[in-house]
């Protein structure tokens, strides 16, 4: 199909497995600027409170609404119908544009943590990245929760494409593993702590660099820069292995 | 008023003149950012042309789609009551949330050119950033527009912040220039040609700590990191300072 009709492979590069690594490393910079600009503001949790900001959002918090809007208006133009994309919420309209063909490595599968990573960002990260208390900046937190939450979603869902490429790369190891339904066993196969080091030394030194820069400037209070290497050595390659393993157990 | 409370005063330290140069050091960050993920991809021409991806969107081409969406959403929790906030669409539904209270230093004004930023942006900025062509990367593509839009909106129209500052710092000066309207007075009052190369060499340095990360992964090309230096010098400061003298002459 030529590209530029509705209805060509969309990111057909993006999503083959020799490019998970690029893909996974310009995350990193997502997800740090995303900490640095959210660690500004206090945890301000009246935005994750349903109705905490008034009755007008229809119960939900300021973040559910925006998040869920967000969605709305992405899901119209088919963004959930990409193999890397995962929805937060399940009430989201049909696209309004033709379905595109991508290039999906991976099988058909289930697989959707956000209910976990939402529970884990608002009762966990927020307190974690930011000081506590309300200085008033609702809006500017919310929309920087969206913009992170997002792109957490995507670097942990990601575990897919990991967990496919390795499962091609040892096919006999695996196979064995996913017919006994071995949680454990394929938990242990898809570790690799080398990987896991080099992935938190890349991190802690990106953070450094930029957070470098904006100590710089006076008066401004930036993140420690070690709370990027946290969160993924707490939260995110955590998840990302969980991921790992679930799509490998339903991938039969 | 209590924080926490609807209507407390937001942003106020952000809106104070002392801490201009803080907001415009950390959009560098945002435009810097936006652009390296920008430039990733083609130029897509068919995402900025009204009905250019379906007869669905309302008339409307893909990028101005998303946008309306994302103004309509942040408008009901009152992002464009913020006096550092500008719509480039002019049918927004009312706040839901009470009205903020923010300190605000600006005087009473009307001046918005988001319809120049827009025109620019699609008719120079896009093609000056990214390749000819299309890889139907289009989901990807207007997300980034959408968050370059808005961070390159507010990183101009903070010139009204910047000329409020200038103005009260000597007052005889500018207010013989308002009184005459003296536009060519007024531009070359605000012009700093010694701020303008410390921005342009800041931005300039940062695009290049920034891009060497990027070059480090094995075939993945990036922006010229000139583009962001370009970006300022071309775009961003004139029209800038086009904002400071619109809003001077208004400020009687």
């Amino acid at each position: 199909m030529a590209a530029g009709e509705p209805g060509m492979t969309e990111q057909a590069d993006t999503l083959s497995l020799d490019n998970i690594r690029n893909v996974l490393v310009r995350l990193e910079e997502t997800i740090l600027f995303g900490v640095l600009e959210r660690a500004q503001f206090r945890q301000n949790p009246v935005i994750y409170q349903p109705g905490g900001v008034g009755r007008e959002l229809g119960g939900e918090s300021l973040v559910q609404y925006l998040l869920h809007e967000s969605e709305r208006s992405h899901a119209k133009v088919r963004r959930y119908t990409s193999p890397d994309e995962h929805p937060f919420f399940h009430d989201l309209p049909a696209p309004i544009l033709p379905a595109a063909v991508y290039a999906n490595p991976l099988r058909p599968n289930t697989i959707n943590i956000n209910d976990r990573i939402w529970a884990a960002y608002v009762g966990e990260i927020v307190p974690f990245l930011c000081a506590p208390g309300d200085d008033g900046q609702w809006g500017s937190s919310a929309v920087n929760d969206v913009y992170l939450l997002q792109a957490l979603s995507k670097r942990i869902h990601y575990g897919k494409f990991v967990a496919e490429s390795k499962c091609r790369a040892r096919p006999e190891q695996y196979d064995s593993l996913i017919r006994s339904s071995d949680a454990d066993g394929l938990r242990e196969a898809v570790t690799d702590a080398e990987v896991e080091r080099a992935v938190l030394d890349r991190v802690a030194r990106k953070a450094a660099t930029y957070s470098r820069e904006l100590e710089a400037m006076p008066g401004q209070s930036v993140a420690d820069h070690a709370a990027v290497r946290d969160l993924y050595a707490r939260w995110i390659i955590p998840m990302n292995k969980d991921v790992q393993v679930l799509y490998l157990l339903e991938r039969r």
